[in-house]
């Protein structure tokens, strides 16, 4: 059921490290990915995929992490991403990627969920910085990050938005993240039924 | 297996337009785009639904079909969506909706492949025109419009793209839908693999 790997795929950040993630696995998700709708089927996405601890290792200093938790600089040694996927666009095809990159995201973190894993869509790139230590030509625009590790952290939907509307996460005193999402009749603004 | 229903979530352009669709699945399928992630969980999205004869044919005249296609001007009577999921960006929430619609949509058009439908992203949308059909206030920008119904066409996926590179559609003589997809390895920029 959809409905069960929607719900189950939430942000998550903190991972257990020693699970390793193949390169065989990211190819699968990467497929996934392609084989996603593209703005006039343009399908101007490129892909980078690292496994490999040192290249890890590069990657992890160029993200922010969840900029709600303020004290919380990010996933600690060990409770890092395995694995990352970093989604490009190709400008030697198209300068308009238009939301291509969510597209094919959503359906990367829904087969990883499925694989037994958990990941992060990551904005909050430092993109000189990441263009540098992976050596990105010019004619490839850096859209985002997907982390990418076997689940080492809770998550719980809140299924209302405080009276302020504020939809800050936050972790309690257990480390349990919890994400308040906007109720289903708040997001609806209209509807047209047929009689 | 998500990797199916991926495959089967084709860009589908033509319905049978008297497969009814009910505004409860149209509630469950947008339940899925709210809870998928959105950028700093910001969750701007706002959501018309439609499955009523007379406000679909409102929406149906706002829609560029198919670039491609020069031939064909859009699905005839008959053929039509039986329903329509407009998105919006709520700009008194925030401008930048980054592709927080990608992620959602994806969600949405799975969970349409799950229930027997089919649908498409459309982004050719005459904007002004479907703000004065709908009502729909300034303050929400209109992302774009997925277009959902029984699916009445066959869809191909061909895993190469022609030696000049043209990821044009088409439509053979049975009039089915072929549609060239970038293989694995061409959408694969730099894999690093751990000893």
């Amino acid at each position: 059921m959809i409905a069960d790997l929607v719900k189950k795929t939430r942000s998550c950040r903190r991972f257990n490290e020693n699970r390793k993630i193949t390169m065989d696995s990211l190819k699968q998700l990467v497929d996934l990915g392609r084989l996603s709708a593209s703005a006039a089927n343009r399908q101007p996405l490129k892909y980078i995929l690292s496994c490999a601890p040192e290249t890890n290792n590069k990657i992890f200093p160029c993200i922010g992490w969840a900029a709600y938790l303020k004290d919380w600089k990010g996933p600690e040694k060990g409770e890092r991403p395995a694995a990352y996927i970093v989604l490009l666009g190709d400008t030697t095809i198209s300068n308009e990627f238009w939301c291509d990159h969510g597209i094919s995201g959503q359906s990367i973190l829904l087969g990883a969920t499925e694989m037994g894993l958990g990941g992060c869509f990551i904005g909050a790139v430092n993109k000189d910085r990441l263009r540098k230590e992976l050596n990105i030509a010019p004619a490839f625009t850096i859209m985002l990050i997907i982390a990418l590790g076997e689940p080492a952290e809770k998550i719980i939907i809140e299924s209302t938005v405080d009276t302020n509307g504020n939809i800050r996460y936050w972790h309690d005193e257990n480390g349990t993240h919890h994400v308040p999402k906007r109720p289903l009749d708040e997001v609806i603004l209209d509807t047209y039924n047929g009689s």
